[in-house]
This record gives structure tokens, sequence and C-alpha cells, in this order.
């Protein structure tokens, strides 16, 4: 048997999603930019797919711009704003847990002359609206913070932090990182008064290599890449065509039924978190089993059992986990949300990172647990010698 | 009966490219950052990939970056070279016959206080070495010139083009657009002495939204994306390993007999030219047939024929073409590229492209002569009344 718990790192393909990007690749291959048909019958479907997206988070379908990626949808709205509101202010916020792709883009503006306020969090890993409120000045003029952390699954408190930025000031902009809530958090963009929101194709079943960014009509973005002016100039380039097929799929799979897709995943959760709270000795879970918490993610420290040795032990019985984040090109060390939390160093070195999706079955979690319980015990042991 | 002649806009992915692609989604869908054995094949097929593509160019492994597209790769080459180099020196030279990706990218370092030359070509599309040497000053610190032009198949004479900079100056980067050119013309990045060289994988059957940039080992390229340190730093996000697998897969079919691949498109290209040259009154090529163009391109103006209706009638009859380039987003009007050429406004617009890819057979191209002899006799017909 095979346990892949390690989708919040990326997810497989569903078959639907596979159909529609060999349809792209084979029959639907023309050039949405030639005046033909082969190219005119893609521009449509394209539309579709950003019909299909911008209904999954209450947005409108010119809110929408297709990426490559997650990574690439944070920098366009990051830096893309920060240049276009240049003028206005020099001062942005954002927190200590963000992906990579956010910290190190504000890193970069920090060169650019920019200030940079990063929020801390406390020990179940929310930041203090009362911190941000203090941060705020007059020459702030954007705050993105993540939706959910892809290391233990926290939901930042997005309406809250919206009412409370627009309160103070209007102009300042508001983006999040949803790349990890988006399917697995109900929230709509105009109810939360969103400016900017990226999401990521492989974190729900869709392909690699494709990502969403939702920018609020009127907002303005300097696009980081020229050309020929595909996407309304936010991100030009040929468009990935399977990929933005396989994204639009991949939502419609989910946003079908959303409330049924949230239950089966919290279920998985419920059931993990259940039997590793009852019957195993020395878990301190950095995740929590309730509403303030997305339902795939589930972070455990097992004491006196380092992370990876347990990652290889269950990677030869094909369970398949994650130590910390998998979205960071393999850096080691420790991490930076986990430290951030201020979790001590023997609970973050023994951290594991389980995560599930509606692919995933009771039996193979079961596995999974039977398997953990086995080769816990044996490292401890080995360990105690 | 169906005629796709318009390759140099996008081709169909092939067979075997489908099905790395669907190994890539299915089976091998790890997160190649992950610390598992998931992650790790991935990231050695990966390395099979960048390997094929370092091969094909006559580069090394680590000189391959894998990007989102030719788009991409352009403006990482040029804007991460200029931000670089910036402190060395601030005049940039290209050519009035770029495509857009890398036209707007050096006007857009124009408001960023670049100084930019754009070369003139001739009335064949070529640049004059002259104006090249005459251009290049002291405070020259980057050239980037297309090989293969998009429009008209013109292949500038890249190996003199770099002698003579680095005969001025060694240390003036040399970019080129090789996008049009890959594959169909032989070529050696370190025989040329290149710094930076763009491809694109869906001009060349495989997929849409990936690319590849060479980046000569040494020469500084600041990324225009941050985030997880994927790609060395110079291109983040998590990969698209589907296009990677793909790419490498397209590359690899061509790269396999190379010398077949190109005889079979010019057999092609020289049976069309030939039949146009041959039987039809009022044709003017903007392409030549010999190995000064591309073995794949063909623009050819129908004197009395404006190029959209011919278009839109061959459309009618499953012969799809190119009035200009499909890589600029439906932007209308006169092509720049016939228009730097001096062409007249007439033969401008009535100029389609044909490209072709060895997908194409003969019967498909005797299909399209047929119904373009009857096109363009009936349009003409008409348009005397
Ligand atoms: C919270 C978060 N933001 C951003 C990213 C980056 O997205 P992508 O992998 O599509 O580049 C990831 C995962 O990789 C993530 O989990
Ligand atoms: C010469 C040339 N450069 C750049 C590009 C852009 O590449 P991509 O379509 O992969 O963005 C194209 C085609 O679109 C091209 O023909």
């Amino acid at each position: 048997m095979e346990a892949y718990l390690d989708n919040a790192a990326t997810t497989k393909v569903k078959p639907e999603v596979m159909d529609v990007v060999k349809i792209a690749m084979t029959e639907m291959y023309g050039n949405p930019s030639s005046l033909h048909r082969k190219g005119v019958e893609v521009e449509k479907s394209i539309k579709e797919a950003r019909k299909i997206v911008a209904k999954a988070i209450g947005g409108k379908d010119q809110e929408i711009y297709f990426t490559s990626g997650g990574t690439e949808s944070n920098n366009i709205a990051i830096r893309g704003m920060v240049e276009a509101t240049r003028r206005r202010g020099n001062h942005l916020i954002t927190t200590k847990i963000e992906h990579p792709s956010v910290l190190n883009t504000f890193q970069y503006l920090e060169t650019k002359g920019c200030k940079v306020t990063y929020l801390d969090v406390d020990k179940r890993g929310f930041i203090s609206l009362q911190q941000l409120e203090d941060t705020i000045a007059e020459d702030t003029v954007l705050v993105s913070i993540m939706h959910v952390n892809n290391e233990t699954g926290s939901i930042q408190p997005i309406k809250e932090i919206s009412q409370l930025i627009k309160r103070r000031n209007k102009e300042i902009l508001f983006h999040i990182d949803a790349i990890q809530s988006f399917g697995k958090i109900q929230f709509n963009v105009e109810e939360i008064q969103l400016d900017g929101l990226s999401i990521s194709g492989h974190k729900i079943h869709g392909p690699k290599g494709i990502g969403a960014l939702y920018i609020k009509k009127g907002v303005k973005v300097k696009p980081i890449v020229t050309g020929g002016g595909h996407e309304l100039g936010i991100r030009p380039g040929t468009e990935n065509v399977p990929g933005i097929f396989g994204l639009g799929e991949a939502v419609k799979l989910i946003f079908t039924d959303q409330n049924q897709y949230i239950k089966n995943i919290s279920s998985l959760k419920n059931h993990f978190y259940s039997w590793l709270d009852n019957q195993l000795e020395g878990v301190t879970f950095n995740s929590e089993n309730n509403d303030s918490f997305a339902p795939n993610i589930l972070n455990v420290s097992f004491s006196g059992v380092k992370s990876e040795v347990l990652l290889h032990s269950l990677e030869g019985e094909g369970v398949f986990v994650s130590s910390g984040s998998a979205c960071s090109s393999k850096k080691r060390g420790y991490s930076h949300v986990l430290t951030a939390m201020g979790l001590k160093d023997e609970q973050i070195d023994s951290a594991i990172r389980f995560s599930f999706s509606d692919t995933n079955t009771i039996e193979q979690l079961n596995y999974a647990l039977e398997k953990i319980e086995k080769h816990v015990s044996y490292i401890r042991k080995i360990m105690k010698r």
C-alpha cells in the first residue's frame, strides 16, 4: 500500500484534469492569439476557465489573470503593486511566517529602499491584530498576509484584518497568499474586500506551472514581465493553455460541491488527529483540529524522533510526508514558521507535516498510522541506547 | 482535409511528448523539493531533461534554467543581465525586428534610464554589421539580437555578430532570442560565444508554458521573481514538471537526427515555394528559399489580396495560416517587422506567413496550395469590380 500524505507540497493531477490537458495539447493546440478558428476556439475556452476561477472566489472574470504558478502570482501582486504605488508611500507590512515567494520578495524590496514590517505570530501561529494596527503608518501602501500557512495550516483572520486595514486607510492595498487556502476554506474576495489574491494549480490536483492572480478592478499593478500584451499586459507570453484548462477543471471539481469536499478532507484530518491523540505517547500538535486551522494540514512533533529520520523510515513503507515545507527547494535548517511560533528546538526538529486530500482513503491513513507507530517506537528505542 | 501551416505561432504536442506529460501528472507527481522518493525521482528526471537541452545547444547542464516560456526567458535574460551590469554601463543594443517580448522589455528599460539603440534592417530583413560596429560604445553592456525572425524567417549572422562584439569588448554580453531557430538551425553556444539564449517549448511540439534559458557560466543575472530558490534562484517557483519532461522529450525527438529533421521541413518549404513561384501570378516573397532563411517559414504577399481576407477564406477550408505574427495577442495594425524592412503598405497588407513542421505532409501542402489558388483568384476578381 502507498499513502501520499504530502498534499500541501503538491498533488496528483485528477483524471478529469488530465483529460482537458490532453485536449489542449493534441486537439485544441492553436495559439489563442491566432486569428483563425484554431486560435479563437482556444481563446473561448480560456474565457470559460477564467469564469470558473472568478466564480470560485467571488470575483469578476476580468479580475483573473493566469500566471505560471503561485510564486509568480505572489511576485506580480507584491512587486507590481509596490511599483505602482511607489509615489504614495514606502512602507509595507507582511508576516514572519510567509512562504519564501513572499518573504524573499519583501526582502528584495527592502534592498530597493522599501521599509518592511514583518509581523510576529503567537504560539499558535496567529498574528496580533493589535500589532498590525500599531504598525500601520501614514506611508503604508501594501499589506500582504498569507491566508493559510503551508506548514501548520493556521488560518489568519483575513476578514478582520481587511476591515482593520480599510478602516485605517482605504488606499492601503491588501493582498493574500491563498495558495494553501483556495478550495479548502470558503471565502469571497468582495466580502473580504481584497485587492489581490494568489492561487496555484498544483495544490488542488491541477497541473504544476499554472497559477492565477486576482486583482480587484481599478487596482494598478505594474507587470514584471513585458511582451505581447497577453492577460491584459499583466502577464504576457503565449498562454499555458493546457495549464489553464487544467486549472479550470480542477477548480470545477472542487467547487461543484465545496461543502462536501471540505467535509471529506476534514474527516480525514479528524480521524488522523484522533488516532494520534489517543494512541500514541509523546505527540505534540503544532496544528489544531478546529476551525482556526485548515482542514487538510496537521503538523505534529514526535518527541525524541528527528523528523528526517522518521520521514525516510516512512518513505521506505510507501508513506510520504514532509518535514517542514517542501516549497523551498530542499533548503534544510530550521523551519522559519515554527521558529516564529517560538517552538523549542527539539519540537521543531521533530516536526512532521501530514497533509491530506480527498484522494486519500481511511485505509491509507490507517496504514500510515500503523507505520508511524512502528517507526516512532523503533526510533525512540534506538535513540535511548 | 486540414492543413495547419501556422507552426511558427505554435505547434501540436507530439504523442511522445504527451506521454511524458501524462507520466509527470499522474505517476511522477511528487514535488521535486520533497525529501522523499516521490520528490527525488522527479528531481532526477528534471536533471535528465536539463541534460538533453544542454546537449542540444552545446552548453553545460548547469547553464540551463527552466522558465515559463520564451517571453519569460527573454525577460530574465535582458532585465536580469541589465540589472546585474548596471554599474558597468547603461547602453543596450537590439534590433527593430525583435519579438514584442524583447522590444517591449527594452522599451521598459528605457523608462528606467537605459539608452537603447534599435538597429535597422535592410530590405531582406538583415542588420548591418557596420551599423552594429558603429553603435557599440564605451558604456555598451548588452546586445540582444534574435536569431530567426518569427515573421520572415531571416537568420541573423549571429556568429559574425558575436565575433564583432567580443572583438570590441569581451565584457559586452550577447543574448539571442533563439525561440524560432532552436531545432531548425544548427548552432553551438560555445562556438558562437553566447552569454544568453532563450528557447520555448511550444514552438517545437513541446508544451505551452515551458521555456528554457541558457546563461553562460559566470555571467551574472538578477532574477525577476524571488522565492524558494528553485533553478538556482534564477527562476523560483515549484517546477513545471510536466512542461520540463515535455520539453526534454520534444528536444530529444528533434535532436536524435536533427539533419533529417531539417531536411524534412526544408523540403516542405521548397515544395511550397516552388509551386507559388511557378504557378501563381502576383506573388512577392518576403522570405527567401535559401540558407539565409529558416527552413520552415515563408512569408508571401499576394498582390491585391488583403491578408485577413485570405486568412479567413483559407480558414473556411481548414487551412490555417498567419497574417504577420500570432505571438502578440491579436494586436492588429501593420507588422513592425515588414515595416522595418521598408516594404510598401500594399505588400505589408497582403502578407501571409506559412510555417511548416515535420508533421505536415506534401498532401496537406498541395491541398493548401489548391485552396490558395482558388481564393486568391476569387478575392482578386471581387476586388477588381
Ligand atoms: C503558502 C504558499 N505560497 C506560495 C507557494 C508557491 O506556489 P508555487 O509552488 O505554485 O510556486 C506555496 C507552495 O509552493 C505555498 O504553500
Ligand atoms: C521570436 C520569438 N520570441 C519570443 C516569443 C515568445 O515566446 P512564448 O510564446 O513562449 O512566450 C515568440 C513566440 O511567441 C517568438 O516567435
